[in-house]
């Protein structure tokens, strides 16, 4: 094991930070090591908004579910996609830009998604720690205003950075002999799934959650509808899915 | 500067491998790795196939535009998005998976490539090569008969893992005095664009390509459909952008 493979390990998302704030210089070396993973093509659909405005913070958390950490982090960073650049870019290059293709949409999340694991971890070797906020997208189109994102662009997701005030332990995942599979799909993961629900359900208890499994918390979470207004906003940004 | 950061902004792309195999042990240990990053609310939506058989390879160099790597890297990961799992979890857990929403689109996909960018980096820290290969998504339907995907499973991309016969050097990407951004959009970007422009001309041209820039090659890339059967073949495997 080396220290690379020791921070990826001990990864957990951190709420709780320090009052001290996270340097232009780190956030720049983070940001410059997020350029540096693969991108499709070498498109580069990643922009990076690091959002210093207290008011335009505390209208983000709200927005996001009252996630105080948006404001209280040492720095806030909302991941977009960004095809506005590739579209100037495409014009730029004297070709007429194709819009609203899924496989574009596909590749340019992935290539923001790529970026900001980069980022991630090089926060969290820094010693920083880090959140992911998806609760962005409980208003996207209000992001969208915030931000002032034109179209072709989208808010993927924010992330906190900042000193942490204490880091628990990881939480327990999938075990790899049922999320890593030889050469075909293997359909049959009930019982795994079944003892992960057990040690699930401990790991929820010693926190103080009584009853909860992981099957019974993917039941709340995937029974019922998931940010209906995400395909209609997309659609608006130009996002099409043709 | 850590060894962390170190490695995360050494990464090429690496495309020609040594003949030497990759462990089982190492490629538990990257897709171990994996299942650390960040997922949204634990969903957990990442399954990896890694394919073994050397004819189900061969089949998948060929689908992938003739990546003769895709054969002769180490080891060959799939990553797929796995919604089957979390309906299977959802209906363990007493629920009705709500199916198609493009917010579990969005989830999942990003979830996918958290994960396989941790494994990356596991990879690149232990001296390992890789590639991403978004050519499987050529014929995803056919990429998806091969490795027996369920419905609610697409397969995002691949990865070629192995150890480096040769690596280059980074390519130049767009600086962070453009990708990252202070509180709003900042549409004014010609200029630095003109300025990359410079930079990859000089760069592809040290490589014996002539007369190519980053906007001539953007606008051969998308001034045209890109994989218009994206569209249709995940509305089969059950994703429907509702």
């Amino acid at each position: 094991m080396n220290e690379t493979i020791e921070t990826l390990k001990s990864h957990v998302s951190v709420r709780k930070f320090k009052s001290e704030s996270v340097s232009d210089e780190m956030v720049e070396t983070i940001v410059e090591a997020a350029t540096r993973a693969s991108t499709s093509s070498n498109l580069q659909a990643t922009t990076v908004i690091r959002v210093r405005n207290d008011e335009r913070r505390q209208d983000i958390a709200k927005l996001a579910g009252n996630q105080k950490y948006v404001v209280d982090c040492g720095a806030f960073l909302v991941w977009c996609v960004d095809l506005y650049r590739s579209k100037m870019a495409c014009e730029m290059g004297g070709g007429e830009f194709c819009a609203g293709m899924t496989e574009h949409f596909v590749i340019a999340t992935v290539d923001v998604a790529l970026a900001a694991q980069n980022a991630a971890i090089a926060a969290e070797s820094l010693g920083l720690g880090i959140c992911y906020i998806g609760g962005i997208r409980n208003d996207p189109a209000k992001m969208t205003e915030l931000l002032a994102l034109p179209k072709q662009v989208f808010p993927v997701f924010g992330m906190c950075i900042g000193w942490p005030q204490k880091k628990s332990n990881p939480k327990p995942r999938l075990p790899t002999s049922i999320t890593l599979m030889d050469d075909i799909y293997n359909q049959n993961q009930r019982q795994p799934l079944e003892e992960y629900d057990q040690l699930m359900e401990s790991y929820y208890k010693d926190r103080g959650i009584e009853d909860r499994t992981w099957t019974s918390f993917m039941s709340e979470l995937l029974g019922k509808e998931s940010r209906p207004h995400m395909r209609s906003f997309l659609a608006d940004q130009g996002f099409d899915f043709k």
